[in-house]
């Protein structure tokens, strides 16, 4: 039986990244779960930003951010992120999150996250409060510690940080299911 | 020591969901993992598609779309919707998985998924080859069989697919790390 719960903005699971605007002079991070690829032709992300965001104020000046993947171990840190401000605290000073220069734009990453993303501003598109955010994605990193030897992501490795909106809560990923176009081969033989 | 791997569509882990178009009379379903929510006021999703698909078509014909999430148990349906072609299959007759009325839009729900989330298409963007397609969440459903007595959704009866591009591997959710807006308030207080 199911049962009507209104509109409410969810989706099981998000991912849970730091969103880095700014230089490595001025920089300031968030907590984003409303985040994910978009395109593959040219790779681009997107996210849900609130217009009075610092980490916004300061990817619009450069026109770049980066997308940083962080393990479960920095769950603290993580959720410091989402809770502080910018516009009144340092948040590397209170985390101990370093910065480190990018490949190609501007921003830096973060080196603690063992996965990370360069972008470059592509569009913005206004609904209703948030700002979506469009970024071409110009180059990815990835901790060597956390790569197969094909260079693929040891996702067991990399472990990381789930979040649960309503909930409000982060988990792990949990184990594999299946193989993806392979599982699904069996009901296109029927 | 961080590698540099180029400019690819990442992000880890995705969401798994069965997005349907058209009317209880003439369906069709795809797997898109490139979905997430952007905006609370209105609640609103995106989520990037090729041009060319099937389903595509019969969203917009009705303006409205429906978002199924799945439990690890449909992961052969799951994957079976994301290989085959909506143009040459009839993917409800090979996978077995029921439509129902939404309660507000024409486009129905399936049954077997235990979250369902029905939309209004409020906006589109051209990335590139690809569509990013907005709704606004008009309402949501989930099994009484996954709620909580405060009617919040329980997470491990939901279940819910994740995936994780590159790999292409569907996995579960993990245990629970922390809660948000909790664990980081340590860091606010030093």
């Amino acid at each position: 039986m199911k049962k009507r719960l209104g509109p409410a903005e969810r989706l099981y699971p998000m991912p849970c990244a730091l969103v880095v605007g700014g230089t490595m002079e001025k920089a300031d991070t968030l907590a984003v779960a409303w985040i994910n690829v978009m395109s593959s032709t040219p790779p681009t992300i997107a996210m849900g930003l609130r217009e009075s965001r610092k980490t916004l104020e300061l990817m619009r000046e450069t026109g770049t951010f980066t997308v940083n993947l962080p393990s479960a171990s920095l769950v603290r840190e993580v959720d410091y992120c989402g809770i502080a401000s910018g516009h009144s605290a340092d948040k590397f000073a209170a985390t101990g999150l370093r910065l480190v220069p990018s490949a190609v734009v501007p921003t830096p990453i973060i080196e603690q996250c063992p996965f990370n993303i360069e972008c470059r501003i592509s569009g913005e598109h206004e609904v209703g409060s948030y700002r979506v955010i469009f970024g071409e994605i110009v180059e990815t990193h990835a901790d060597e510690a956390i790569l197969a030897e094909d260079d693929a992501v040891d996702i067991a490795a990399l472990d990381p940080l789930v979040y649960i909106p309503g909930l409000r809560e982060y988990h792990r990923l949990g184990g594999k299911v299946a193989d993806a176009y392979t599982v699904g081969r069996e009901l296109l033989a029927e």
